[in-house]
């Protein structure tokens, strides 16, 4: 896809008395129209919801590989990535929950300001936070995707020992287990990671992501 | 430039029972690597510091315009879309502004992961906050662009009101009024937008991300 030349849009100039002649300093503003052009498909936010252990980051890495296979941006906020980094400061209290799942959201945001397709694999277990962060932007940029899977399912593949350990007490306010999980009332696309193989849970979105005419169909 | 395929590189392969026969959960990863060879251009981070109407946004926004031309991906962090989003919740205190910039470093280090060249542009005072930016990765993958011009121009041009402002006592702790500016003592880049014009100014930018092998020498 070609990229469109920008129009010298004055968002902001900058005015006051001119230093020299020769100064002058206009505002561009590369938007997000012109990425979305640039890249050839719509940017939006593939936000992920559901149990830890439901498979929501692999889901996330799956979808963005076959994204990235055509020719796509897209990325993926996941525990590794925003967890010891910009939410290191963070604990798992409601109100750190919310703090967390917020900051996640302003930056989901930026990444579709800049023409991302952006994947977020966070358990995010409460229904207002997930709210809260579609009220950031627009309908049709937040596509929220259920992980459904039953907890027992969740909880025998333990992936990372964590129920285990919730069960022992070890683990305060884990979701499922001592903290709630609220699940999705409408999510956009409901996926059944328990029972499903990955490649069909990756098709599903796929073919939500043509019909919702955010990609291209496949040629 | 053509997209490489990915291998199925096993970061955290899901384990435990499986659920049927047909369900493998492997987890994919797209790389800095990958999204740099799809984008044809390094990823890295390009840090802005300067006083409060030194042009450091105007400059960054120019600069993004003319790599957006050029086919690269790109994004410019500042107030706009900064202050009153992620980093609402603080003010101007050192603490506070240490935070701000720790979450922008943060966040611009998850942009170059993604594959961008991502231009920040705060006033950004401390030195110490902004080497610790500069740990956070690599020493070729943060380029501190210093905007230097004398705080006289910076006041007269005084583009939002700000220094007129700080200079009655409306706002605390102004920087290069009531607050300190630490200018850098060993910046990658100086650009002298006091006296020289916006072109000249991107244009010595763009040659040395050239000169860097950022992005490719102009056909």
């Amino acid at each position: 896809m070609s990229v469109r030349p920008i129009s010298p849009v004055s968002r902001a100039p900058i005015s006051g008395p001119p230093v020299s002649a020769n100064v002058v300093w206009q505002h561009a503003t590369v938007t997000r129209a012109h990425r979305q052009s640039q890249n050839g498909h719509r940017a939006v936010i593939l936000w992920f919801t559901g149990l830890s252990g439901s498979g929501k980051s692999t889901l996330a890495h799956a979808v963005e590989e076959r994204l990235h296979q055509r020719g796509c941006r897209s990325f993926v906020l996941d525990g590794d990535n925003v967890r010891h980094g910009l939410c290191g400061d963070l604990g798992f209290s409601a109100q750190d929950r919310q703090e967390n799942i917020r900051r996640i959201g302003e930056v989901a945001k930026l990444f579709m300001e800049a023409g991302t397709i952006v994947l977020t694999a966070f358990i995010s277990p409460y229904r207002a936070d997930r709210r809260r962060v579609r009220e950031m932007v627009s309908d049709a940029d937040f596509i929220e995707i259920y992980c459904d899977a039953p907890i027992e399912i969740c909880e025998a593949r333990d992936v990372k020992g964590m129920y285990k350990k919730a069960r022992a007490g070890q683990i305060a306010e884990f979701t499922g287990i001592s903290s709630p999980y609220e699940a999705p009332d409408h999510p956009d696309i409901i996926v059944e990671t328990g029972q499903a193989g990955l490649d069909d849970c990756v098709s599903r979105i796929m073919g939500e992501l043509e019909r919702r005419e955010v990609i291209a169909k496949k040629a």
